[in-house]
């Protein structure tokens, strides 16, 4: 039975679930909720997920809210097919969840506020863009991606030599910083930080997702 | 071999990644890093992690940071032994995950700024308490407490009947919040959260930490 995804095809956290579902494989069937019309801070939605917020999943009896907790039971359920997402072992899932935990409290916080009053702000919610605002959390992600540039200059991926939740992870806040915002020279004037992006971003799983958006 | 943990007894992150040593009764060594010293901010450490933070661990030819992923890593690598915290099959294990994001994007954020105005900053650093980051950061952990105390209504624990990573995970904080904040009143007028942290907090794998700090 196809995992049901209850989202919005052009938010970064539904996009980071179905870059793990294509990775894998997965059939699923996407149910849009009308985020601009409020759908997700209603009663029917509020009963799924206390929080309000997208993306859920159903799949089969199990319901389940939290980006980060979707992507990681799809990759650990469907462990057999598709790419490996944990690597191969319990050492490198240990670093897997290293740069899961890095990416969730050191890259999501600025990212997600630059793209706020840089995007969803002013063109989804008519908020305009508080300069000072995005000015800190560019210097913020800015110290961030120094980390990541030695990180990748390492070893191709976040984890190690292999693709893995952790990259996935990044690929949704990223695209809008480079393809929406048009920010990307954060990213190109960082060599291994560039490389690593052309290649993620390359992955037929993330073209796909774009494809809906 | 002992795990090595690098890290600092009376701070938050060490005391989460110490309680699920013992909840695992896993040996270990604590090697204190000298926090009020700046050692965390010195090349040595820095090498270890790259954002200079503690806790680290060492287990034989693993060096692992970022405290989510340490208690991740001790609880699936010791499955076989002590408390599981995952609970018993795939789908435990998802709704584990769940609360353990809601707990590091929800919780986590509003009760580390108010505990640092009102313990860590006066207390460590002679910084002053910030009154209004506080009530703002206390209005903010008061909606989320809201859902726990409606979910904790339904089960025992936050994951369901069993304790878990996800209960264990709040423990440090919320230690600082009743104890040393003397803030406890948000705990002790939410019925179910007050019962939930009564219990939790009165696990002997707790209670090592804290004899330690």
């Amino acid at each position: 039975m196809a995992v049901k995804v209850i989202g919005a095809a052009f938010y970064t956290s539904t996009q980071r679930v179905l870059a793990a579902i294509y990775e894998k494989g997965v059939e699923y069937r996407l149910e849009p909720l009308d985020i601009m019309g409020g759908a997700h801070k209603k009663p029917d939605h509020l009963a799924l997920h206390p929080f309000g917020q997208i993306p859920v999943i159903q799949d089969q009896d199990l319901t389940l809210f939290e980006t980060r907790a979707i992507i990681r039971y799809i990759a650990e359920k469907h462990k057999g097919q598709g790419t490996p997402l944990f690597g191969k072992n319990l050492k490198e899932k240990a670093i897997v969840e290293q740069w899961l935990a890095v990416e969730v409290e050191e890259f999501n916080g600025p990212i997600s506020t630059a793209i706020f009053q840089l995007v969803f702000g002013p063109v989804s919610w008519g908020i305009p863009t508080d300069e000072s605002l995005v000015s800190d959390a560019l210097q913020k992600l800015g110290k961030v991606l120094d980390a990541y540039e030695k990180r990748l200059s390492d070893c191709k991926y976040l984890a190690g030599d292999f693709f893995s939740l952790a990259d996935l992870a990044h690929l949704p806040y990223l695209h809008q910083l480079i393809n929406v915002a048009k920010r990307g020279e954060m990213v190109k004037s960082r060599k291994h930080v560039y490389a690593w992006w052309e290649d993620i971003s390359c992955r037929p799983a993330w073209k796909n997702v774009l494809e809906l958006a």
